[in-house]
């Protein structure tokens, strides 16, 4: 496995924060790249896990403005494409990791569910047939391991 | 309103392709462009009543191929972008009506709920807030008429 | 032949314009759809011709407001892509017109010549291979239905 | 500066190949990322470049399948946008440096100097103002840092 996605909301609470960082600490850990949408909330928090662990932290951007990456992103990618680049996170990341997350989350477990990657889902969309639901950080992260 | 989008599988039994092409004939009734991913299934079925009762029709492909579109597009747009053209069909459009459907559509109705455009929902995903649920073509282009 | 694409300068003196709308005229005049960028300058004179002759104008706009769009623009398609959607201009064009331009009209013309699209130049970008330089609105006309 | 676009030709002869290399090389020895599409000849002699120098390597590439990136791409990027992955090669760098090349590279040379990018140009299309033309990659990698 090259490089893992995680994709939720754009603003959390704390304790969701820590939990995408927790994740992302340990996808840096694996020594895999994490893959996000470069901004805040669970793009943050997971970034700044893996960027604090000395991973590499991919941030595809939506807007035409490298500045508005969060601080732990080390590989900004800048579309200007909008939405449209929830694809790109998907396509480029060999499975996904949702946490949390609103309807920008549920169009990127759409599309991955539609690419058949694999979809661990943690306090997120529930009932969405095709995710794998897990309850811990650690969980998420054995998940991933397991499936690649 | 001037443009109104249909989203849903892009292959379906018979009862669903009656039910989309009931809902294009009211698009094409009402005087409205009907906008959706060009393809078969619920798309065919709403650009085929749509077509029939004297409306245009516009096809946002996702290949590189414009005889890939099904006979009843009047207005085929390529875009060769994938799945990244579900974005454009929601952006495109005032209000889209949701007709069956699998991850592709919940993908559409996630891009469509976060920039606050109505989806009206017929036999589709279930238990999303926002979706506006119906149970009839008719009933979903009442809803369509009185959001717009 | 379907579809034409006029590509050139979002803004122009009004001689450019004129040349436009003398292009749009006919394109609606063959029966054909005329595709464009959607906004001012070039693309509006192209689309306020052939919508003045009772075309079909299809603006695929670089932003997410539809009301960006030209006046003459009926069928306006949404990208909110920027300058992505040139790319999609050249794709849904059997053949494009390029008139005036600059740096953006160049990427458009780079583009359809990779894809191996007809491009008739109008008073354009000089001295590039592949392009069919003409020196009137009739004579691009005419070579477009000659390559048709 | 943080990261440098390298853009020019899909395949090209041994020679193009080597200052491809060159440039890339020196890209990593400024401690900049580079950025291309990912694929053959020049993306590929400028990512071989760099990465046997120890650089980081961006190939933002067309297609959907990460196995097409040359074996120097230490950062793929699966796009799925054919030619308008162009855009974001342009967009994500803080300069271009365009080597060689056909069509594909004219459109993002146009999309370089739309958006008020610095483009330095070896052995490319001639005669485009607004390219910094340079005879050498040795040259090629001083304008860059001057201009950064």
């Amino acid at each position: 496995m090259k490089m893992i996605g995680v994709i939720g909301a754009g603003s959390c609470n704390n304790e969701v924060y820590e939990l995408a960082r927790e994740v992302g600490v340990g996808i840096a850990k694996m020594g895999t790249i994490l893959v996000c949408g470069g901004l805040g909330g669970v793009m943050e928090g997971a970034c700044r896990g893996a960027f604090e662990a000395g991973g590499q932290t991919v941030g595809i951007l939506p807007g035409h403005d490298r500045t508005h990456a969060n601080p732990y992103v080390t590989i900004p990618i800048v579309t200007d494409l909008g939405h449209a680049r929830n694809v790109l996170i998907i396509r480029s990341s060999d499975l996904l990791i949702a946490i949390s997350g609103g309807y920008g989350t549920l169009s990127e477990i759409g599309i991955a569910l539609k690419l058949g990657k694999p979809v661990i889902g943690l306090s997120t969309w529930p009932n969405i047939k095709g995710i794998q639901y897990v309850a811990t950080a650690e969980e998420a992260l054995n998940a991933a391991l397991a499936s690649g």
